[in-house]
């Protein structure tokens, strides 16, 4: 078996694997419309092999249902029509073992390219795209399952929350200009790509992460209900939301608890922070008087830093890199339109799949989300 | 077997034979907030008998589940919290085998109240609101069906739309005094009750109701276009949500298909017409010159006219009857409180359930709903 | 000066005679859809006359401005483009001045036509007309007002909520056929018409409205707060609106106030109780439990009943008589396209302009609004 | 009269110099919640000098209102309530008259602290606002005057929009490392502050903008159309807008004319281009194959730039300069909280006060905003 032949069966495997918790009423529904439903996540990183991989390259190959194309694309708009996004969980038919059918199907018929090196980077980087959809299915899962009111058990032995600091201290970096951006042969994404020079001034970074008992300090004294420690956005949002903890807290008889995979469970104090927005993070440093890292001093201190349990909001909008360039036809969708009104989070989370991260990695969600596994790092102010 | 125990043994098993067709999948969604999902109808018309038979009746009864009286109530405030309605299709676990489950287990502690004559009469509520929620289980299901784009069947067999009419002329009623609501001894809502007189001038009810082919016409003539034909909420009811046809009908290679049960079909010109809004009757009728009868003159027209294949609209809102009082209790919920901006229906639908209506049955819904089997009888304008 | 003339005179008069205390600036905005700025009102009553009088009936009249009707019109459909509804608010141009100089050349040009008896009919409908948007625009100018946080005065000595009770007692009806609609010779509009027979059963019908004592008796009841008092889709409107006082009510240091046009003052208990919608009046009346009348009742009981300070919420829906016809063209749309979704009032308040109203006046609105002068009539239960 | 004595005189008269063209109607309505009215700018503006200036170093100063505190903040959460935003249109009282007599009130209350040097500082600041203000004034009144159906004119010889290009070729910059923000003893925003270097890649930026004639090529080639020219917001934002050109475009009898403070005009295709959102900016470049500079660069580039006709979009988005810090107080609200979700533009327009630019000016706005004077400048790809 060779390298590629073993990668595509494991990470093929691990999406499935994923799912064996699941009642098989769990892989249908939708109820906001950035998680997709499980049954959605298997079905469209198996299109995504079908559509880019198979259909172009294997003369003979027939498509294993002429429906799927249009069920099952997300957003390459070149690819063909779509299914209005927020209808996903409303789609019952085809069900959850015809899903697994068409895994198998494909599977099967990728056979004879996975032998052919000319395929390799085709399919790693379909392998990378369905790596991305299993940290999504996980966290969309713990999303949808959250808003039942008896707070269902995924698996009694399985968490993406409960990680502790084991560094301390600080990382500092000197004043001077730095390279950024991938150098190397390994799989990487189009917007890590250009590597450029950067000037940074001298800066410290955290080699620690906020845990729940830091954060608990801030809402006890009020930090949801101060206006000056906000942005102007994230002002608003928590006041059109009544926020009033981070995602998935609830108290109950006077006590924090938190949804888990486990089921209801009482905030662990020394547990890093998590399932928090920009808004809050940027909120939290303001009151500690100190401030969010940019992604570049991040990638600079990288080598140096305790890094892998978080997500790590940075201050630094995404955007190209110099000489940054779209690759052609639907792939050029993945990335560069994505480009505006986004945050750069750097790191890796407990959900991330394993070997998918990398210091040069650009994560990137809007300021508001916190369905993903979003943690803290502070750097002292200039 | 007495006749309590057999119309409960009946009823019961009636709902479950409507979901014989289904995926297990199809148990879970509900795309939109007034149609609700398989699973939910299962659980809560079993949850009516609980919640109001057994929990006050049967002194050692132990509820299956202690947070099921919270997951399936419906709209009865006094019956304690409700999830919020429009989360009932995100309620993954209990799953659908855990419903059947929890019907089979009141349906065994219910026998020995159906031995007792003295819970006849709320047994028998209990009943036609299970017959109520079979119409709602069969069209919700239809209209969850109908978004999925590949269409697909419920039953091959199956149609809750394929009536033509077998009776033709008018019948008319000369003016005088009369006698409307239910007498007699069987079972009846309270929204029928209050025998009172009205006055009614003479009019003409057609025997027999619009059909497709008569619609078409409508269509073709600029219908959808033509302002001065409308109420003003239905004209902007129409432009609004840019209505062209009744619902589940799509125009396919200029051809009129409709959404079926059975898949898609071609509109069929005899059948009679289904599915369409009070303001889109109200405008027909208004083309032809004619009018749409009150809910007086179709009861006491009933017994002359051929009727039961569709809901009929009448031009009458749903407002009490002299001397109308609701029940005590959560069970007074059950009607008064709807008793604004509906207009009334008579008649029943081939999705009624067997021997579920008579002729001074008032069904109610928002003049906008069209996803019931709603059809249209004329009057001649006085 | 002829009758019709010294009308037209007063009617036209008493337009600009409301707006006397009007700043230049009150004339402009429209907060809420549905109440229509001062300016708008003296442009759309006049160029009422202008389309429906003027051009039709006098060879050489040439319009104001060829713009005014695309500006001007409200709903009639047939009669052209129509500005966005919401938009009203924000037109500043033409302004106050060419507005007024609008009206005096209208006026100008009705002096022939007023001194024809052919067009008497047709100018007392625009008279009418007219008379109904003096009611609205006073009501109109109170909700914009309203929202202004410092109150603003219109009139320190014009007030359309100071009425009290003269009356006491009790009126009945015996149980029979009673003639209903408008009989006589007079102007009255198209939906009074019809004059039909009704079966009334007996009634008691109460000889005085419900006052701010009574309803601040139900306020401290928790009447806002039981869900049983209320019709469904009232529960939600109050809870949606965070409803817990009529409109224009404000608790300041423990002390209900209520805007007026007089600015902000205390709640006078004797006085008639106003500004609550349907939904309210059916709560209050079901916390006594007592009902509102019907339209027909009250209209059988008119010349008994001390009326005419408040429009009195009836529980019958706005639906046609028997024989209802509506007019060809433009004026067609007048009364009969709103027969859905709405209320009948009976009655005439302090704002309704002198002598616009008799026993078989039907006035309607949705059961949500508050911002006309509604008060509360209530009847014994059967 | 010292320095500060007379730009206060000019400043504060060419905010009423600006209003001398409107009828009093104008100064009334917000038809969108980002556009405010003159009344509420001229109000406003004044209320930053005696809140800031007057209130806490004149020791006998007494407020000309008590409640224009409240009704004239903006977002100063520190400074007390705020009246909601989107009614500023709604207040009718106090009026324009009462307005101007407050400037009137400050402006002499003003007049001994204009006397002395240690308040030079902060007047200054509230003169940079005031400026900030006219420019709003302007382009808030084009947008509530390109509402009206009638296209109102402003003053006939007013423009904003009226600049052809007088340069011609590219500028190029050098890679290395350069130094930016505001470096001087003269005005300027604390977000211009924090002197830094940054390191550039060699670049070319056009030293002249896009013009009206460019844009009809784009939109000739369907750029509208064209999915994979757009940022996916973008994208979502045109379709979901219908958006087919600039702002204030109309295409009458097959010819492109736009709205302008002059009225109703054929598009001149030599003009620069205006009213253009960054997801249009975006996708014409991507239409060019090249792109928009950096902020950066922008600034490296400017002394040999020809710039000052329109705000120019960049790639830059809106965030802190290392070093950044918000002032103490009220003031610290300034320009800090806004650093999420807006994109950077540099330059000046023509509707810039005079002098109220300079080359390290950082504006800023959501990339949908088109109702300031933006305009686009092209930098070739790297």
């Amino acid at each position: 078996m060779t390298d590629i032949q073993r990668q595509y069966q494991d990470v093929r495997q691990y999406t499935e694997h994923l799912c064996e918790p699941l009642q098989l009423e769990d892989y249908v529904p939708q109820p906001v419309i950035f998680a997709s439903p499980p049954k959605w996540h298997l079905a469209h990183t198996t299109w995504f092999f079908e559509a880019f991989v198979l259909e172009p390259n294997l003369s003979n190959y027939k498509p294993f249902h002429k429906d799927f194309s249009f069920l099952f694309n997300s957003y390459y708009n070149a690819a063909g029509d779509r299914i209005f996004r927020a209808d996903r969980g409303n789609i019952t038919r085809p069900g959850v073992q015809e899903v697994y059918d068409y895994r198998a199907y494909v599977d099967k018929a990728m056979e004879s390219l996975l032998k052919n090196d000319d395929y390799k980077a085709l399919i790693t980087l379909g392998l990378n795209h369905e790596q991305q959809h299993q940290e999504l299915l996980i966290t969309d899962l713990k999303h949808t399952l959250s808003g039942n009111p008896i707070f269902p058990v995924y698996n009694e032995q399985f968490s993406i929350i409960n990680a502790i600091n084991e560094s301390s201290g600080k990382v500092e970096i000197s004043e001077g200009v730095y390279d950024i951006g991938y150098q190397g042969e390994d799989f990487h994404y189009d917007n890590e790509k250009g590597v450029h020079k950067t000037y940074l001034h001298r800066c410290k970074l955290d080699n620690y992460l906020v845990t729940n008992a830091d954060y608990l300090e801030f809402i006890k004294d009020g930090g949801y209900q101060t206006s000056n420690l906000w942005l102007d956005e994230g002002w608003a949002w928590v006041n059109e939301n009544n926020i009033k903890a981070p995602l998935y807290w609830h108290k109950v008889d006077g006590v924090w608890q938190n949804y888990t995979l486990q089921g209801l469970k009482v905030v662990e104090p020394k547990q890093m922070l998590a399932h928090i927005s920009l808004y809050e993070a940027a909120a939290f440093a303001e009151w500690q008087d100190r401030r969010l890292p940019t992604e570049f001093e991040w990638e600079v201190s990288a080598d140096q830093l305790d890094w892998g349990k978080r997500w790590e909001w940075t201050n630094s909008a995404y955007l190209p890199y110099p000489g940054f360039k779209t690759a052609e036809g639907a792939l050029g969708e993945y990335n560069g339109k994505f480009m505006i009104n986004q945050m750069v989070l750097r790191g890796a989370s407990q959900a991330t799949s394993p070997g998918h991260s990398r210091k040069t990695y650009r994560n990137f969600f809007h300021a508001s989300s916190r369905w993903q596994v979003f943690g803290i790092r502070l750097a002292d102010k200039h």
